[in-house]
């Protein structure tokens, strides 16, 4: 099998690769350079010499200088090292190399990609990876369209601006005219339930009515686009783990957040399908139509993955009953864990074998069991949903900012586009949008993200032979931070008395639950004890010691983040992970949650044995000492 | 006066500061590098030696370089070449050397100012950015608040979106407790045309309510952010000129298109004060409310400042009336002309004097007399807006992606954010937020592009000694072509005919309107024609020659945009120009529009006299051998 090298993927924790960065680099920018004053070559200098050597001239590019190495002072005084394997907190680590130059190459044509007269070379990228993403997520290529956003916020935003037109097209068209045929006959309850095949259909069928698409655009105009009336539109349905981006959505969207509804998750920590069911048929009872349902593929805060094969074959089921909704994937953290599934081939892979085969290339080591069946399902039915959120900044290891959402079906594009319709229909034929900007939300945007972005997926292989590998070792290290964890239970720390005298204290330890992907969470608990708040007090304290939040970070030993559970949020949740601390339930409510520790293990760089094994040997040294620093000093 | 020499800003057309800017770059390379190696030296290296001299680390280097190099020949090949003045398009130029540099070492960093926490560095910068551009658009620091932006569009949104939340407040709390003071005895008419002053003061009136804002919490939670109903709110006042953003934005926050309303444009592409006033009195007498108005300054196609003044005046005058709005200013392109109003203390200059002073100053020279007195008015009473779109990514200079927001008082944030009140209140004491996320419309959003724009207006004071001498050059170099198109008037055109006879045509040349700012469009026609369809082939064929949709654009001689005005969407506004023309009205229908020649003119390279002349020579001969050649193009 044709492989990448992971370690020359990357600038390093060392500055490893410094020589070959530095050398790129300045290559390109001579590139750079050389071009402009190839542009009309015979073109006179517009800076003259003698300005040149102006003392307004000279203090201007000394000023220049003070502030940039002012900007670098401050970068290196207080910027995350998420170079490090010492750091793993939030869903970041080293970038990139290559990701890393074709950005800073890209700035100097600074291209915007909102329009393609801003940016003749870096829409075509945009063009190709929303197809490589598409590709990689399952949908058909003929049918499917994808591009950058800002982020993963804004790329939900817009799978639920598709998701709330498509959902008023139906009711919209019998109002222009009762007698369409698709729409004819049918209750206002079936126009609320029609399956997004069918509504797509609709928009086709509508398009092919009168000159200029006229038809379509009385239409168009009388869905919730143009009347901004969301009444009717019913309640999205989203796991209790949701990112607060969906919280955010439905207020901007105009859906209230009254109609948001959480569905509760299980203990570990995936939408609890029974209780999703229970939701839609009671929703179903009221006659309050699904305006749609989200899975999180990887939820921010525990990494958990949805069982999206379960949804998808619900939402099957239920289209028989006359129920249907749209269906969004939030899979900005987890989308490219889809690539370990594809072999060499670009196939998607059997799950007979294929822990053996993961083993076998080295993409997992042996001591680590991944995926399980219910994650690898998920995985494989991903294509069934309408939309996908998926971020390039997170697991595509490129620098910020770069989202993507990716749709099954492009006709929806025509329910939120700008144009004329007719206009729009004509750019179809192409392949190059004349005005992104014209159907997506944003405007103006960086060409070099696009670059970016592309040109990771130029060198690292959308598959197991290239992510695959990278994000095999990121699950990996994951698992084994896990099983140390798991299998470190309790130890001793010892401190000294009021009196100076050494004195020992037993502490265990419980990992949440077993990672999905490549997330962990855990807490230390004192043996004996059974208040929530005094364990929370621990937690608190030792986040204190390996946070980010002031103070400079440099120094610390090692980095990681927090998050809290409250039963507001996360109602039962959290149950079978405090029952294995032993701390009494009694103490969880609304205010009090469960605070936990939270590293999100992106580091490429722990796959060899004995590199672990002799960080985890420091890590747990570390915490030893900082577990007794923290509980020696006197309660308030 | 002390000044900053505009040439050591940029790296110029002809890569004049090639040394200083590949000098810089390396060294802050070299702290990024050493920066890493420095955080705990004694950690091992991650990559070693021998795995860098493997086969499979080598053919990852090498396909890397391939990417690398394949992407600097597909920017080169199709890259705009806007650092030059042969560039006259959209709103593009050279990007300032330091903005460029402060962006390409802070990706390396890669902070996420989504959070504080993956930004220590770069949020600090964010902050104060938004101080810096609150203060130069007139607001009072105390109450002020403003933050980055993906663009323009999304700081249109997020404008839209407070907006729409006051609107909906006063209602909201009549309906938690009619008899809270302030809403008691309002009529509904009353509640939806309270002044955002009034709104502002009820924010926090109901904050100081019950335990923990519990009964803030519940009012907010029945404004339309809990509700999702818009219905109430009444319709959105913009001009004809508004940039397309806004028809996106009453779609995707769930006011509907029918709900926004165009204003008619003067002949000078203004909004047109009578038919706003008009507007406004036709809806209050049927009883809809004015959910806001916008006013653009520096449209997008014809660069016309709005008289924000009239209409701030005309705000006051209605609230008497009992009828009062919302009044955002989209000033993404126009925002920082700003700072040319600045002296060297920051203080906003008288307008008796100002255009001597501009003068002696060299920041505008002799032959341009800028600013009109209303294109000044305009700019003073921005101040009185409550919001403002501002785009330092256009006429800031910098890179994408950087549009920002400023919004007069901060309170209004508690209708949009995320979290618990209280907890935001907590927060509020502090400088630098946790989770700025939790109150802006984007989640992830890169710290480099705060960094940059933080780089820029360190080095570049935003008044007129910095950013003022800047934009002045761009605001001249516009009205010296504006001039010259006017002055040029007719000109002679030779050409073969059929025979190879040499002929001549006289064609005549007419700027649309004085340009407010640094913006001019134009179109040619033939003396004696009064075919609209004529001229707009000659103008299409021009722009095809002077394009970069397609085809390489490298060895174009001059590079230029284009834009349309239809009867549908701008009305008589282009009468005046076709009469000057002397083209017949009667072809000017909503299907076939007036087509223009269009320029952004913010190259800075085009101060010195004679340069300009040259380059008007050049353009000029450029102008007619063009027209030679597609005017001799047999018709088909």
């Amino acid at each position: 099998m044709k492989k990448t090298d992971v370690g020359a993927l990357f600038l390093g924790p060392k500055s490893e690769n410094h020589k070959f960065f530095k050398e790129m680099l300045n290559f390109l920018i001579d590139e750079h350079i050389h071009w402009r004053r190839d542009f009309h070559p015979d073109d006179k200098p517009y800076i003259s010499f003698p300005e040149q050597h102006e003392k307004l001239f000279q203090s201007t590019i000394d000023r220049t200088q003070d502030v940039l190495l002012n900007l670098s002072s401050m970068l290196k005084a207080s910027s995350e090292p998420w170079f490090s394997p010492r750091y793993l907190g939030q869903m970041n680590s080293d970038i990139l190399m290559c990701a890393a130059l074709a950005y800073m190459a890209t700035v100097l044509y600074n291209p915007n990609n909102c329009a393609y007269e801003g940016s003749p070379a870096t829409t075509p990228m945009e063009i190709e990876v929303g197809k490589q993403l598409a590709e990689m997520l399952g949908y058909n290529l003929e049918n499917a369209w994808g591009h950058i956003t800002a982020d993963g916020t804004i790329a939900n935003y817009e799978g639920l601006w598709f998701m709330r037109n498509m959902k008023s097209f139906p009711l919209a068209i019998r109002e222009v005219d009762p007698n369409f045929p698709g729409v004819k006959g049918k209750t206002e309850w079936q126009l609320l339930n029609m399956p997004t095949r069918r509504i797509l259909q609709l928009i086709t069928d509508t398009e092919k009515v009168g000159k200029n698409q006229e038809f379509f655009e009385r239409c168009r105009d009388r869905s919730v686009r143009g009347t901004g009336e969301t009444d009717a539109l019913g309640v999205l349905l989203v796991p209790q783990s949701k990112h607060y981006s969906w919280t955010k959505a439905v207020d901007v969207l105009g859906i209230g957040r009254h109609n948001l509804i959480p569905i509760d998750v299980t203990d570990n920590f995936r939408m609890d399908i029974d209780e999703l069911k229970k939701e839609i048929e009671n929703q179903a009872a009221h006659k309050i139509p699904i305006l749609g349902v989200v899975s999180v593929v990887g939820t921010t805060e525990e990494g958990a993955v949805d069982e999206v094969h379960r949804v998808a074959e619900l939402r099957r089921r239920y289209e028989k009953q006359g129920v249907s909704f749209y269906y969004h994937l939030d899979a900005a953290y987890g989308g490219y864990t889809r690539t370990i599934f594809f072999d060499e081939e670009n196939s998607f892979m059997h799950y007979d074998g294929l822990k053996t085969f993961l083993h076998e290339q080295g993409v997992i080591h042996q001591d680590v069991a991944w995926p399980p069946k219910d994650v690898y399902e998920a995985y494989k039915a991903m294509p069934e949903a309408d939309s996908i959120t998926i971020d390039p900044h997170k697991m595509g290891y490129v620098p910020y900012p770069a989202g993507a959402i990716v749709v099954k079906d492009k006709r929806v594009r025509d329910l939120v586009s700008y144009f004329a319709p007719y206009v729009f229909a004509e750019e179809k034929g192409e392949e190059d949008p004349q005005l992104l900007g014209a159907y997506i939300m944003e405007g103006s945007k960086p060409g070099a993200a696009a670059a970016s972005v592309w040109a990771a997926h130029r060198l690292v292989p959308l598959n197991v032979t290239g992510y695959g590998r990278l994000i095999g070792r990121s699950v990996e290290v994951a698992h084994r931070f896990y099983n140390s964890l798991h299998k470190q239970r309790s130890f001793k720390v010892s401190y000294e008395d009021k009196k100076g005298k050494k004195r020992y204290r037993t502490f265990k330890v419980v990992p949440l639950t077993r990672p999905d992907f490549n997330m962990v969470c855990w807490a230390f608990n004192e043996v004996g004890n059974t208040s929530l708040r005094r364990m929370n007090g621990l937690t608190l304290a030792l986040f204190k010691k390996f946070q980010y939040i002031d103070g400079p970070v440099y120094y610390d030993d090692f980095l990681t983040s927090h998050t809290e559970f409250t039963l507001e949020n996360y109602g039962q949740a959290p149950e079978t992970f405090l029952r294995k601390l032993g701390i009494s339930t009694k103490g969880y409510t609304d205010k009090q949650g469960v605070w936990v520790l939270r590293a999100s293990l992106l580091t490429p760089f722990l796959d060899v044995e004995k590199v672990y094994k002799d960080y985890w040997t420091r890590f747990m040294k570390t915490i030893k000492k900082t577990i007794a620093e923290v509980t020696s000093v006197p309660r308030k």
